[in-house]
């Protein structure tokens, strides 16, 4: 957009979502964040035709952008303050679809607590593209990395496994299901659900943590590599949601299924380890706030992901990364 | 790029250039800043075809990226430490030069003395995008904005104005210039020079400071507006390279080629508001470390800007925005 346009975006729809002082109204260069303590940081993109689709509705894409950062620092006991948005919007999209685009941030931030501290917008003659940096305040004294696994851990995961790559097959048209299915399947693909309401949980008792991006099995082993121990998983147990269980009993061959389910992408569920001893306070930590959380193996010594004979099931299961 | 390539090219060519512990070797999924005190942050991305140009050499185009981010917090008076890289990789470069992009980086990280924190890499069907999210620390007890200029301050800038116009003239094959000049121009274009040198000096002594990305008529405007005060400028002070000065006598109308060069986007110097009794303190700090440093005029009661005359011309100066 020319220059002067983007003054008038920035005035009119972003300018209302910068609501603390650090983000002086987004009329200066920079913000000025005053901290005491760790701050944990993270960054993610996402862009048209790679991790969403032309025509998703463009609220959803700004929350997705939003919520995989979001989901990132869940998963390290951390709860989110501030973000920085670059926002590249294609000379083939209409400016006021910026308005619906904010609107969808503006909705989220009430959700989840966070605001928008500065960022950059610009054209560009190719795809839509929205890349957040996310700064997120621990909840605990240390913020669990994926190398921190212990022998003798239980390895745990929230909500349901698999309606990430499911909502992608229904997306494209290529998912046999309900209509009731497709739709609640695909809202889930566009609007992944972070799970901040369990970061002090994490924070409290986990060991290794990270969030499910690229698959529950490709992201265990991430953990057996990085902790340099063996992760040993019942696929059998692994949470499905309903739509996901429907689908799993009407294909012919259960093993390839489900291992399909387990190495889609775009999950966003929390995937850690933490000590036997602390199972029943997560237990009643999840239950206190309603959410599935499901224990799916053991930390042993060794190496690698042993997951009852299942392996990653190729990259078909993402539009690309 | 596939995922496996993802982190193949974060391993070989990114991991190196994340110094600080904080960084977590890129190996995590976020990064985990120590900090006490402010944080200035900026975010800037540059755009294939709209910030550069596709035949810009690659390493080029790393540091521009990086370097604008720089330019912003140095005019803020504060000192870069980390920054976050979003990387959208086009499917039509080879994987291989993102190897060149990084060596750019590492040379300017020396530089500059900045390190990699963390990032996010992805393909895309289109156009190379670069996006910068950089976190410094103040030099002095306040952060100058644009809006901090007083009745009687004078207005000052570093280094020369106008050479990012013409080197963007030279890139298009639009310049009338001797070779030498074509190569100098082209150059500052590409790789702009972040006046780092100078922040502290800025710390010290500023009221309103800003970096010129815009033009400097159009960014002392932002400042005349922020401060609600008006700046008077004398457009013959405002300092020119030896390029641009060869380039001015041999225009028709130095009227409108001067305002041109004042119109012109990329010079990513430094345009700050002080107070008289400051003048010669700032004349010492730029002398010391050979920084040119021109007083171009006034701050006086009122609104707008006075430029003798001269107004902003157009918008053809800059690729876009």
């Amino acid at each position: 957009m020319p220059g002067d346009d983007e003054f008038a975006v920035i005035a009119r729809w972003f300018a209302p979502l910068a609501l603390q002082t650090a983000a002086r109204g987004l009329l200066d260069d920079v913000a000025v964040i005053e901290t005491r303590g760790a701050l944990v940081i993270t960054t993610d993109a996402i862009v048209e035709s790679v991790h969403f689709l032309p025509d998703d509705p463009i609220d959803s894409v700004a929350q997705k952008a939003l919520r995989v950062n979001l989901s990132d620092v869940a998963a390290k006991g951390a709860a989110p303050v501030y973000y920085f948005l670059t926002l590249q919007w294609p000379d083939s999209r209409p400016v006021l679809d910026i308005g619906l685009f904010a609107a969808g941030l503006a909705r989220d931030q009430a959700t989840f607590g966070v605001s928008l501290a500065g960022g950059d917008t610009t054209r560009t003659p190719g795809p839509l593209s929205v890349s957040v940096t996310l700064m997120a305040k621990p909840l605990g004294a240390r913020t669990p990395s994926r190398a921190d696994a212990r022998v003798g851990d239980d390895v745990w995961v929230t909500g349901a496994i698999g309606d990430g790559v499911l909502g992608l097959l229904a997306r494209q048209g290529r998912l046999e299901a309900d209509a009731v299915d497709i739709a609640a399947l695909t809202e889930r693909y566009r609007r992944p659900q972070p799970r901040t309401v369990f970061a002090a949980a994490v924070a409290a008792h986990a060991n290794a943590s990270m969030d499910i991006s690229d698959g529950l099995l490709a992201d265990a082993a991430k953990i057996a590599a990085a902790s340099h121990v063996r992760l040993v998983l019942d696929p059998d147990a692994t949470p499905l949601s309903s739509p996901a269980t429907r689908w799993l009993a009407a294909q012919p061959d259960e093993a390839v299924a489900r291992a399909r389910l387990l190495s889609g992408g775009d999950d966003y569920e929390i995937l850690f380890t933490a000590a036997a001893g602390a199972a029943a306070s997560l237990a009643a930590a999840a239950d206190d706030i309603g959410l599935r959380l499901t224990r799916i193996g053991r930390v042993e010594p060794g190496a690698g992901l042993n997951a009852g004979g299942l392996s990653v099931a190729g990259h078909a299961h993402r539009l690309g990364t």
